[in-house]
């Protein structure tokens, strides 16, 4: 019998408890025994089957030697930040889908639990219930990554799925998905990129092995997206979706941000609908490869989280190397990234031609869109200054 | 310094060999120390710069205590077999991407391994450089896996790429893809489904922690599909692909098969075209994943390889139990899986529906093409008994 905690009973953490009630089998048949949720920490008591586990003291929980790994479900920085340090600090393995916290202080919390000879894991973090973490570490770890890029957010893909199969603003498609429990009361996270950015982070964290700080990665998000470039966009054979990308710059250093871009749709990720999320990781030896399914919802994440205890639990003392370094050296400006331009301008083809020598034209109905050639972000944005733009977005490449 | 050794220089050896000069950096930052292969054994010495390193007497490399790692590249069974064995014997991890040994012998070799305190890994032996087996056994090991489903072959999946874009003939695009490298001069096992079949039987294995025997496993292959069929299917809004599919079957046992299958264009495997390899895993907490690629390639596939003798050299004693039983009980013939069926046949609707009791009719020039309503295969069988078929092939639900 091997026994865990629980810290935090939101959607994460009751899907935590139903994964391991629900397949008993599956688990105890890997580990070679049961698993046993024996306490969790909750700031209100609440009826139901696991009522007499609560506790609403963590330093129960930090003092019983019995409970050999913590999931850390409560979410944001402060008490989880604490009670993570806490929980490795008396040994415990400490695993979590917190991406705000693996984001902002994912290295740090894995020093000290490389310090204390435990593991701190977080698959769960991107992609919920999508192995996307452990693949990029481990099973491409004889790969130099190149690029990670993906749909992050699901709510966000929800939205712009409304928007191009019903013709909904971006609004209407909003005000949908909080309709279906999709997106929160305050969207702020989701729609503005911010929740993308987090994982983005992580992501870059791992692919580059050095800290990618959030405040340093441009997040830009969904609000000002206007249904007629997602119209223009799709007659010229290209979707919107909205991507946290981190690739390798010319320098040698690398670079990070979130940003609605037209992506092809001979792309892998153009048919990427609804809720789900995927991501696309380069390595020099593998090439392109794409990770695909449902990025969030109460058992796909837990089920992750229910993984990566199982895996601290097998693997003794301590899991491999991952290779975050806490150097925060080589971030480089996204400007610098090259690619072509989407453009909507208040203005005639002959502005756009002068401003940028050649354009590919979309559309003239009212203004002009059209393609740029390839060039950096900071080009683009030079060049297009003397124009009155009205959409500006990136084409993947 | 950690040395190795790599057993036979075709393709995937020399990738190995290869993906470690190339990318010693990424390696090293990982495993703390550099990885170099000692020795290489082969049948016929080469010139060229790896010839310093190559013998062709495996007592050699059995008995060099300074290596740890063997990598087995000489594929097929026999001799394979034979090196596989000792090595394990000999106290040293094997890894390999030889899925026609891992689908016949794994689950032994597996138990050699557990009892020397070693590893035997194989993540290259499906998907080639595509992450799958890792994730699946893993990352989902909190889920009850109920079905493994994809696109296995990536010179079958050519072939029919070939056949919806360019309308070219079966016999047309095998020309093709032989004279672009993607098959054999001996095209027999892609075109037949045993490629494909072993993969399938080594995800079973996996999935259901029981051994499939390869024998068992019906294989079909696309010899003997017609454009004609590739046609009236996609203005069906549906794709022909060739599958490999492991599922539990409803009595508590499981089933494994290969057969070329209609999936209806909105499946995320739909849009997998050409070499391109797919997998979908569907577990009871994540619910469908799906993990994309390419599936084959010198680098690739040595790619997963090399990760795989990182891994090894990561964990002491020996990688976590991944649960494959040399139990064999609970297979089921595949024909009691339901589906709907894709006819065609030379006669009539009202045959068809005289047979079935109700048909969705697809095409009816010179015969009848039909999808039927969802039953076993069995009994698909059973009823078109008095049927001139001209074509049978299962519906992906």
């Amino acid at each position: 019998m091997i026994q865990i905690a629980i810290l935090g009973f939101g959607t994460v953490g009751t899907g935590v408890a139903k994964v391991i009630a629900e397949n008993p089998r599956q688990i105890e048949r890997k580990l070679g025994e049961p698993l046993e949720v024996k306490s969790i920490l909750v700031r209100h008591f609440k009826d139901g089957p696991f009522r007499q586990l609560m506790t609403d003291d963590f330093s129960k929980i930090e003092e019983d030697g019995d409970i050999r790994v913590v999931v850390e479900a409560i979410g944001g920085v402060e008490a989880a930040y604490d009670y993570t340090r806490r929980a490795l600090s008396a040994g415990k393995h400490v695993v979590t889908a917190n991406k705000q916290l693996v984001a902002e202080k994912g290295c740090e919390l894995l020093a000290l639990a490389r310090k204390k000879n435990v593991s701190y894991l977080f698959e769960a973090s991107v992609g919920g219930g999508i192995p996307i973490l452990h693949p990029l570490t481990q099973c491409m770890a004889a790969n130099r990554i190149d690029e990670v890029y993906g749909i992050l957010n699901g709510t966000t893909n929800y939205i712009l799925t409304r928007m191009v199969r019903a013709g909904a603003s971006f609004a209407d498609a909003l005000a949908e998905a909080q309709k279906k429990g999709y997106a929160e009361a305050d969207p702020t996270a989701d729609v503005d990129g911010i929740d993308a950015g987090r994982k983005i982070c992580i992501l870059a964290d791992l692919a580059f092995g050095r800290q990618v700080d959030p405040e340093r990665v441009p997040m830009a998000g969904i609000r000002d997206l206007s249904l007629r470039d997602v119209k223009i966009a799709r007659r010229a054979g290209y979707r919107v979706k909205l991507l946290g990308r981190a690739a390798r710059t010319a320098g040698g250093g690398h670079t990070a941000y979130v940003a609605p871009h037209l992506i092809s749709e001979d792309s892998p990720l153009a048919g990427v609908e609804d809720v789900f999320n995927a991501v696309v990781v380069k390595g020099n030896a593998t090439g392109e490869v794409m990770f695909y399914g449902r990025g969030a919802g109460e058992l796909p994440t837990a089920s992750a989280c229910v993984a990566d205890v199982m895996e601290v639990l097998q693997q003794s003392p301590r899991r491999e190397e991952i290779g975050w370094s806490p150097e925060s050296g080589g971030f480089t400006d996204p400007l610098e990234l090259e690619s072509r331009h989407y453009f909507r301008i208040r203005g005639s083809l002959s502005d756009a031609v002068g401003a940028f020598g050649q354009a590919e034209v979309l559309d003239e109905d009212g203004g002009t869109a059209f393609l740029t050639d390839a060039m950096t972000g900071r080009e683009a944005l030079e060049r297009s200054g003397a124009l009155e733009v009205l959409a500006c977005l990136r084409v993947l490449a």
